[in-house]
């Protein structure tokens, strides 16, 4: 907590939200139902919760509208969920602390590096490289030649940025992600040996975008892999050459994207989950967890399994495949039955017929 | 080889094991069945092996209950493959080489280092953080402010320790590793934009766990992560906000577990897995390979598959989906033949009836 | 661009390609179809760009024999994707630059490191380590006691290469990919505590193999983890102690390769896959992207799946799946029908069976 206090009505005001009881609860903090305590406001973003609404010690409580009979003092709201994300982010949103360039970090010539900087001990900077204001880089941190970077972006501990890549404003990216990797491309000659094609393009990351640890962007083959604003990018997922993915998307841990497939708004890209390359998946596409997709989505489809179909065909599919040996069975079963009647109708036919098998 | 030799006689008791032979044949090392040779010991894990006994150069083997006639010296022992294991960490043992804090290393304030360590150039500690005896960080190590770190623990280059984590006792973590990241939690607004949730939660880490390559271990949205005593975790594998992993769990390489996963203790995950999130696996829960489990699972139980499913039935039912095409012919074909038979019988009412579709 | 030009006569006999139109040309890169001007070559690797022939802009094209119609100059080659790669590399060398060791890196005892390397600052080389003519190592590289590098090798940011492994000639690794990290492997004992295995083999890398960002080679147990020459590995792949990859192979990523897992010469193993453990795959083997293979696979086997079977029988299986609850369906109606038929023919009989169920 940083010690300073909101009066409820101001946190109301914030989310745009209906103040229940009193006004003036002065809140320090956000905290979880079950652990928040006296001076803290909470939230309860299912009715479950609703029931041990007495046992919630928090001051005030964040709730959605169906919520009723509320004692004491409360926010209602629409989503809660969203509502307490930005109230939380309220108390513990920080001024940025200008250290400077730590004589420990390596800075290359002919850099753009404003004086509202944070660069610690161990950061590794090439040459020629373009820093906006406000930015944060932690140890371990190297960018190569001809970065340019935007104002307020963190990179954590480990992070590399390559050669010529650009980021955007409010971009965050965690620890060990890679960004700029050589796309993987080959050509194969006539003895089966592979020849690596130059990747040449670069990664552009546009403004609020997040990426999680140890994930890989790899720069285009031409031109640029290129990831749209809002879109948040979980760990350890892989993304070819030449990808383009769209404003506000969600990509889960694990997911590996092939090189050249391009996306509208909004998608949301389960964990595992595998594209081929080249498709385009639409505005507001779903893909469940584990998938494979190897065709391209119109906007709006909700998708899963290997390869992908639409999700509730395949939600179907796979409680029939529990019971494929059942099935099995009765298929053989039924077969035996239609012989045998066809036997009895026809004997001399089906003799003959049985005699051929 | 350290250089120092054990007699037989030593080993056998170490391992629990019946002593076959000479007690004082001296060994000084463990190798593989087909690269021993005079002076080292080595073992047969299945009886396979049993059978090329003689083509073996060691001057000892481990062996299981079952392999009779042995005629050099041998350790008769339920299980060899650990027998084996204990023997050559035996051999393996080194004390440990206090190096003390390199120059090169950069440390912050207000940390209670002991004299006992071994931090190497490279290495970068923030602030306030409390590291046990004897503890190795390999260079490139960043540990963020606040951090606890146990007795013994060893921290292979580039691992990244997020802050406030705690780590227990004889933990190990292998490279590029990175524990504490912020957990995947957006709320999304009427725009469809995601407003990062705060991850104020740490990930908490227990004695003898150790960790691979490049895994990602997210802190808690609230609360902890907790990696709980004796678990193995291999290279690449994600867990997300609040999983609770019990103890002596084995986790293969490239699992990944959503948030608020908990488990009991002993269950085994195979590699490429996906957890959905919120459930719960009980106790020694084994898991196959790439299977993606969407529900919560009773102790003791064995599932594969996506969904997955009883590993038996999952079995059973993917030999069935190989001959689906041909079953699905055997269908049209009977449906062809029971059209026939009911046109035979009643011909009136057939014609009718196919005069529907 | 290098601005060094090259006459397309020359460019054509490096690729031992047929020239079109004027020899003498003067060509100073290669760009993709849609960017390429004046100045420079570009090229068709399918005949759906020859329509668009005259939109190109660049000076010259490297077509396919098929292509026809051609007014402009070019170059015609059996294979023009593979043309393109060398002839755009040939622009891209340059000159190996031998900046020395910088002295903010950390070199320690007793290594073998010749004149011509460039040794970035912020890389750490621990002891008695070998590097070959011309090694490049970027900032973050951490390089284990008693390693050997050789020629031409190029290692990325943050890259950690383990104890005594050894890399061939050509080799390049991308950002912060973990070489000899300790193999997955525990002997579990009957409390079902897991006893850690030592790991005391290599990983040994041959000429030209590629390696791709965040991806895990452990080393051996006992002997070495080999990746043989010319393979090329994508990001975020996992190899398990002991396998042996054959050469001109193509790993996509995310792929998984369990421990001991051996292969022939050319395999092609899609993104996602997994390998169950000790299985042998022969030269030329082509594996689906997200398929699961338990089992050793013969040369020149197609197959995909989970587990996987044929590829053209996994296709035609997978199309069925999506038809799984129709066919349930279906096969429910023929059960009637047949029933029903039953009961018309043999009233009595029928009857009873009806009563048992």
């Amino acid at each position: 907590m940083s010690g300073e206090k909101k009066r409820l009505a101001e946190l109301a005001l914030l989310v745009k939200g209906e103040l229940v009881g009193d006004p003036e609860v002065l809140i320090g903090g956000l905290a979880d139902f079950d652990d928040a305590v006296e001076g803290e406001i909470t939230f309860v973003a299912d009715l479950k919760h609703g029931a041990r609404l007495d046992q919630c010690k928090a001051s005030a409580i964040i709730v959605p509208p169906a919520l009723t009979g509320i004692s004491g003092s409360a926010i209602r709201v629409k989503n809660p969920y969203l509502a307490a994300a930005r109230i939380h982010a309220l108390f513990l949103e920080r001024p940025f602390v200008a250290t400077g360039i730590d004589a420990r970090a390596v800075v290359g010539h002919d850099c753009l590096i404003p004086a509202e900087v944070a660069i610690s001990p161990l950061v590794y900077l090439g040459n020629r490289i373009r820093l906006g204001q406000r930015v944060t880089l932690h140890p371990g941190v190297v960018i190569y030649d001809d970065a340019v970077i935007g104002d307020d972006v963190v990179l954590y501990a480990n992070v590399t940025i390559g050669h010529h890549c650009r980021l955007g404003n409010r971009v965050v990216i965690h620890s060990g992600a890679v960004i700029g990797s050589d796309g993987f491309g080959y050509a194969s000659d006539d003895l089966g040996r592979h020849i690596k094609r130059p990747q040449v393009g670069i990664v552009q990351i546009d403004d609020e975008v997040e990426i999680g640890a140890n994930t890989c962007i790899d720069r285009a083959t031409f031109g640029k892999t290129w990831i749209r604003r809002g879109t948040k990018i979980d760990n350890l997922v892989q993304l070819g050459h030449n990808v383009v993915i769209g404003e506000d998307a969600l990509l889960v841990a694990q997911v590996g994207v092939s090189g050249s497939v391009t996306t509208g708004s909004n998608v949301v890209i389960g964990g595992q989950v595998g594209l081929a390359g080249h498709i385009h998946l639409g505005d507001r596409v779903m893909i469940a967890a584990k998938s494979g997709v190897i065709k391209s989505q119109e906007s709006g489809a909700m998708v899963g399994g290997i390869p992908a179909i639409p999700q509730k065909d395949w939600l179907r599919s796979s409680a029939v495949f529990a019971k494929l040996p059942e099935m099995l069975k009765e298929l053989r079963e039924l077969e035996k039955k239609v012989a045998e009647l066809s036997r009895t109708m026809t004997p001399d036919e089906t003799d003959n017929h049985g005699g051929n098998e």
